[in-house]
């Protein structure tokens, strides 16, 4: 007997759960566009010029269960040995309450960067608490919301002591004991800015040579030496010193502010997140208070809202490169903050006495394998230590090493003859004889040391983490609902919409985040021998051929951790390929006006003078004045930089044309791959004329935000620029860009599954219904606000910008009041005031149903009306919910005097009403904020906050 | 150098992560209470002579990671093959969103049993969702909340035919198709109620001599058969129909009520929950209107609040074990609630359509597989199935079986000569190829089939899953969204304390929960070769060897799968004794009248008279009253069942002097283990002369609640008991009453972690703080409320009774005014009217800190404000916060013209300003649901409810 053939694809992952709207849905989309169906709108929106030739073929798409089956057998050619490497990346232990209530937890995955504090108090206040931390354990005042990684940090260090030093120098002073990733990294950031890097012992500084000089501490071979007559001379030579510091060391050790460090740097992976072979990982800054306005990065600060009541917000913003663009010296605009979020919970859950006692235990440890080691005969080196020796075995250092690997251990190849090792958190009695068995010595290891090893003139005097944050009942039950409350604060993906133009937020699904928690990818040192990251090898080549086929280029580098980051990366291949051909001179960067505010600064970081080029009224590039630039400066073109489509969403059909004229005078095209959410399997830089592009993986590629970070932002090359992308961080020569080969590889599964489910079809499909979403948004909205920029044909790209410019002249309301009053309707705001000011810019994605897209369209035409109503004089200009918004329970349940009723102020269309979420604090001042800088967690504390 | 020794233990689980209060608020509380400390405070609670004489010794405790080394070690062990077995348990893909959302989210496991419907819309209606379901999958008017697994479901299914059927037939039918673990269920439950059992072929049946019968469908073998003849011949008969059905063969299948069954149990494991080793999964049970009344377990049903919206709630409670103590007809009290909750999600999430496409892809699948078993000659039965075949081998069975081994599969062995072979949802292509291999067969997987062996007069005609629910746009982000916003309606352990005197609400840490997810316990079939399970065989001997410690019995059996089943399991193996002993017919149990609702209605069902005994004005038996009953029915004394500490919350000093008593007289001794949270470590039910114990892991021994469910209810029992305890599920005749050796074993991690974390010393630890917690309240409300029955010393156990019964008089105000009201504080109520009418008992546990118990107890005290205010004249007896509560979000946006302040009645003392938890309805009106009653989704769906 036969039946009816199966015509429902349960397990369609592209179709049935990453894309939002059904299929039904986009029917009406249909309608009310006025297409037939997908294919005219796409026809009439994409340029055919434009349009890449092949669909994209990547096989049969996976299911989700086909995905884990995928997943699991590239897994398991990882091998997860127990790395005593060290060099910057440790073992430990990840407490499962922050596994599963943070890490794994959409509340915190899914979050945005909290750049609208009135919903983010949760995350701001953990990212306070990781500031906190962080000035504590340094010994400093002030530090950031996190880094990239310990390398990028020391490089942002390195910049940042060039601003701020009195000294003339032209020097930098490192000390060899850096690892020698953090050394590498600076000598890529120094070259192109003409900075010297001068390598050596610590005894061999010339203050007078340098303008800073940075140490580590405990340096990469285990020596603990302080620095504090380095500080003084440098001081002295008004030069800047930094200290890149273990913060676990720290809990032992002299702080670096004691040592009179002017900056501190380090990573705080060790504080409960993986290795994930090399990331992500929060790096921390922290510096003296006086030099605050010039740290890069994102500093949360204190304030307070209408009411006076605390509220956290991000504070001295108009440092940042998206302001500054080319007068910024950094072009930092991601944190780790999911990373910062867990290390500093990390501090929460163990407090300072916890801290202490597992530092002290990992040194315990360390002491007891030594006097193992000394026994035997051995010759150890330092005398003095922390976690980290060197061991002298002559010839036998390969044999060493190999029987370290039969005993499931991996130690540090130092030299020709020398081996080290690095205990941790997670290290045991049984790795303390696994070692000594790679010795050859066969012991118990039995734990009754307790002989120090450390100086005892550095040893720590200073108390830390003080406030009550680290010092509330650490009972898991407490600790969850702590989390669980912090969460509830915070808008993220998993609740609503996040239209934002600027970055793409759309599913993060859960099957593509599993595999990120599984101990075969989390737990592999970034510098274990090849033949143990077999199925990372696997899995990133295989990645790199997708996004090589979905951009058109020729190879991938997954080193960068951002998309600025990429954007360097990119201008440095550009400018090293340059050099290689004796064109080393070209410095000029064309890049439009309407450009990503990282794109100056990235164009300033690699030593390119910037020259902004002109757009026309339809926001694209105005093309005589591209030509004409570019003309001037024929000789000394380095590049351009654009974004395709452009900043203003839309498909310019001149791209081609700024591509050759940029090519005709010696240039490189550099194609910002923000937007590729627009393009994938329509059209591909590579086609139009880019020699580099960096590509979102956290925008385009599903990798999560985290609250603002982490972030991947690997690149594109053609093939001329292959053989000078960022080179191996060991090789401090090599032209690296982050400490680990792919950046943060951990997060490459998520990447890869959201490839395998979608299929090239799926990916195809899913550009296509970004471009309906934001359409339908255009759309639904015509008539109350005005699209600037559209295609020829009418249509915008995947996003779309709202004119709310005119509401400021007919009824006071600013861009910013339709922001905050969209958080009544429980929605985060669109980008605003980019890439032009007073404006929203949309984009919704193609994971948005129509439903949600509905509820958000509904919220915008009430607050039009709302306008309106102010614009005919029926509300008031300053009294109204536009104003006043948003509006909290604590508005609710005090008397109301309000010409408007609670309902009106509380549930505006788009609200839910059982569901509906309150911001818990009101209006931010953020003058007040800037004015009164707390950067750490003031004396009251949020959490005990349960009601008189 | 020596440094300080290490005075902190950072990963002291049970002091610094299990245990609530730390010992700086313990020092507090001991000022409180003034007592010195804890030794005191136990010396004076817990009689000297019922304390046990060694203190429990596990050695040494296990960090969080070193446990899951230990977990990792054990789970190895475990073979994860591919297992075609069937039997009732299959192969299911777990949708990842369902899995990290539902059953890895603390704000769904850790919820209690929805008794307080205001704080438990999300998962009311979550599972409305699984009755509905359930409904339309089999084709009846009314589907309960799930029960414990199919067998038990048969056997429930069984005694409700004889409530409801006119026949006064004595016997039951069995269809010898049905699954042997069904049927031995089956079996074990009649012989006490005198059911006799027919187990035959459908065609035997004779309706005549039957009460009811029973019939599995697709049978065990795959047979598909169409009962419509025999339900119209029971029905002239009088006699009940019942089928045992698969949901998914449903969705091709023709249903149960099309054929007329009146009944439909089954098991919803394939509906995206792992098998489990045999559980936790959620059986269902639907049944014709008429007789809904009759129908155990939970009934989730639609009502309205007092502002008339819409509101869900338990329906039919006065059904219930718990308020119909000896009336009862069955114990059942406990659901699988959270696997109901994953299945009814696994429909929502592939709505009909995908059921459908699913459903026949495995029938597509198995007749692909059986195409080619017949090509190669091999004789398969039936002629047409679903997904369940049979193959006759003759002598080369056991050949097969090992073939299949060794390519990685479990294949089921059926008779001498046959090897049985069942789909699911997981088979791939390779595993089709598999199995043409373990018999010689090879050849390629093709999938181009489309021909159908189901019985054409079988195949399903009507429609399922109509409801919006099902056809909710189905993309992740929305999926994600709605489980979202249900958790977030309901109050769980991740927001605040429930202080259940009934039941212990501790803490469930994340590293408890984290292996249940690890595959190596999840996708273990129940019926294994031993050799595959020798992980789980290792860790239950572990875990039973701990348990027999602290409980003082000499072995433990974990088959039963709640606490009601594990008392009627304790009372079975009781009465198999006595037979064994010939004193078969003793059959009276004396229960004290405060003994939990449970026992009675158990004693009921191994067919024993129940002889209530009374209690002292101190709560505690009268030692009088139970020597005169038991001297009464001496000759037919069977048992007594005792709880200790009483449900009163004391330790009874007589407890040894009762047990003494019963076996004087003949009779056993069963000690409710449900208190056992008060006596871990420092007494032994074994040791106060109980013979039988149940112990309910899901309170005291850390599975969570899960929302209702699941639970797992192992018992204790004395050495000369021990060959009478629940037998094999596959042998009919062993008096099993689960249908799996081990009851829900993939559970068993949790408690076994908490076990090896906690040591024999926090566990002791644990108990002293749960009284310590307990005292404490009671001290707080001390001049508040009245605390009834405490000990010789005047210091409750664990838990205390409030006495709330005078408010009614001197203000109107009830028990239940008081539980709504907590509400508006954030909390959920305490247990209401039990043991003692109009009173709550309360029992914080060890796991909450004092910061917690404090905000508890403001709360409380300014309850009683309230009621003083009412008493006092200055408030209203109708018109005050208590009666209005609990106060909704509602009631603030509306109009206020109440005699008190918005924020009187919104933010009462003990609620979080910032945080604060609004309850998402209005007060439940119970009357009108149970007289409207709806028990499947209502028309409109509450998820699309954005405000106008």
């Amino acid at each position: 007997m036969t039946y009816e053939p199966i015509d429902y694809l349960p397990y369609d992952f592209a179709n049935r759960r990453h894309i939002g709207p059904s299929p039904e849905e986009m029917a009406e989309m249909f309608d009310v566009l006025g297409v037939s169906g997908l294919d005219q709108l796409i026809e009439e929106t994409v340029p055919k010029a434009i349009r890449q030739d092949e669909p994209l073929d990547f096989g049969k798409p996976l299911s989700e269960r086909e995905l884990i089956y995928r997943l699991r057998e590239v897994a398991d050619r990882n091998k997860v040995l127990t790395s005593l490497i060290g060099q910057g990346y440790h073992g430990t232990v990840t407490p499962p309450a922050i596994q599963r209530n943070i890490l794994e937890n959409p509340a915190w995955y899914t979050a945005y960067t909290p750049y609208q504090p009135e919903i983010s108090q949760g995350r701001l206040e953990a990212l306070l608490n990781f500031q906190t931390m962080v000035c504590d354990l340094t010994g400093l005042e002030i530090a950031n919301a996190s880094l990239l990684d310990e390398a990028t940090a020391c490089a942002e260090a390195m910049t940042m002591a060039q601003r701020v030093a009195k000294s003339k120098a032209k020097a930098f002073f490192v000390d060899e004991n850096c690892h020698p990733q953090n050394i590498a990294v600076m000598k890529t950031r120094a070259e192109p800015l003409g900075i010297e890097v001068i390598v050596g012992a610590p005894d061999a500084l010339d203050p007078g040579r340098v303008f800073g000089a940075i140490f580590q501490y405990p340096g990469t071979h285990g020596h603990v030496r302080d620095f504090t007559d380095e500080m003084a001379a440098l001081h002295d030579a008004q030069a800047v010193g930094i200290v890149s510091a273990d913060p676990l060391a720290l809990c032992l050790l002299k702080e670096p502010g004691a040592m009179g460090a002017d900056i501190a740097v380090g990573s705080t992976q060790r504080f409960g997140v993986p290795v994930g072979y090399g990331g992500p990982h929060a790096a921390y800054m922290a510096c003296r208070d006086e030099m605050k306005r010039a740290m890069p990065g994102r500093i949360v600060g204190v304030s307070v809202d209408s009411h006076g009541n605390r509220a956290y917000r991000l504070s001295l913003q108009t440092r940042e490169q998206h302001i500054r663009r080319e007068k910024a010296t950094s072009n930092v605009c991601t944190a780790q903050a999911l990373l910062a979020v867990m290390a500093g919970f990390y501090a929460v859950f163990h407090g300072p006495k916890g801290l202490r006692a597992i530092a002290q235990r990992i040194h315990r440890k360390t002491v007891r394998m030594v006097k193992g080691l000394e026994a035997a005969g051995f010759k150890v080196e330092p005398d003095t230590y922390f976690d980290t020796i060197t061991v002298d075995v002559g010839l036998l250092q390969r044999g060493v090493l190999q029987a370290a690997v039969r005993e499931g251990l991996n130690l540090r190849r130092v030299g020709k003859t020398r081996v080290g090792i690095t205990l941790d958190e997670r290290t045991r009695p049984a790795t303390v004889e696994a070692v000594w068995r790679a010795f050859g010595l066969v012991k118990k290891d039995e734990a009754s040391e307790s002989e120090y090893r450390l100086p005892e003139a550095l040893i720590r005097t200073s108390e830390y983490l003080q406030h009550d944050v680290f010092h509330m009942n650490r009972a898991e039950t407490e600790m969850m609902r702590y989390m669980r409350r912090l969460a509830d604060r915070d808008l993220a993906l998993d609740r609503a919409m996040i239209p934002l133009g600027s970055c793409t937020m759309k599913l993060n699904s859960a099957a593509e985040m599993m595999p990120v928690s599984w101990r075969e990818f989390s737990m592999i040192h970034p510098y274990v021998p090849k033949d143990q990251a077999r199925g990372y090898t696997a899995m990133i080549e295989d990645l790199n051929a997708k996004l090589c086929q979905i951009t058109g280029y020729d190879a991938i580098s997954m080193q960068p951790n951002s998309g600025a980051q990429g954007e360097y990366a990119g201008l440095l291949t550009i400018r090293r390929w340059q050099r290689a051909r004796g064109q080393g001179d070209r410095n000029v960067c064309l890049i439009p006006v309407n450009a990503h505010g990282t794109n100056p600064a990235s164009a300033q970081m690699v030593g390119w003078k910037v020259v902004a080029v002109k757009c026309d009224d339809h926001g694209s590039i105005d093309i005589a004045d591209f030509r004409a630039k570019a003309e001037k400066h024929s000789d000394a073109l380095a590049a351009c930089m654009i974004t395709y489509p452009s900043t203003h969403g839309v498909f310019e059909e001149t791209v081609k044309e700024v591509c050759s004229i940029t090519h005709e005078h010696g240039g490189q095209v550099y194609i910002d791959g923000a937007n590729m959410n627009a393009m994938v399997g329509l059209s591909r830089p590579g086609d139009l004329g880019g020699d580099v592009s960096h590509l979102n993986l956290h925008k385009t590629f599903c990798i999560p935000h985290g609250g603002g970070g982490p972030g991947m932002g690997p690149i594109g090359v053609k093939q001329h620029l292959v053989e000078h992308l960022p080179g191996n961080p060991l090789d401090e020569e090599g032209g690296a860009v982050s400490a680990a080969s792919f950046g943060s590889p951990s997060l490459l599964p998520i990447s890869w599954s959201y490839c395998l489910m979608m299929g090239g079809g799926g990916l195809t499909q899913a550009t296509r219904v970004a471009i309906l979403n934001a359409n339908y948004i255009a759309k639904r909205l015509e008539g109350a606000y005005d699209v600037l920029y559209r295609g020829g044909k009418g249509w915008v790209a995947h996003e779309c910008i709202l004119d709310t410019r005119p509401f400021e002249k007919s009824a006071g309301v600013t861009v910013e009041d339709i922001a905050k009053r969209l958080m009544d309707a429980g929605f985060h705001a669109p980008t605003m005031s980019w890439p032009v000011a007073g404006t929203l810019m949309v984009e919704p994605t193609e994971s948005e149903t129509k439903a949600e897209l509905d509820r958000f369209c509904d919220a915008m035409l009430a607050i039009r009306a709302e306008i309106r109503a102010i614009e005919d004089g029926q509300m008031d200009r300053e009294v109204n919910p536009l104003k006043l918004a948003p509006h909290t329970m604590e508005d609710l349940v005090r008397d109301w005097d309000r010409p408007y009723t609670r309902e009106q102020g509380c549930f505006p269309p788009g609200a839910f009403r059982v569901d509906k979420y309150w911001p818990p604090v009101n209006r931010v001042d953020n003058v007040y904020g800037d004015r009164h800088l707390i950067c750490t967690c003031p004396p009251m504390s949020e959490y005990a906050e349960a009601a008189e």
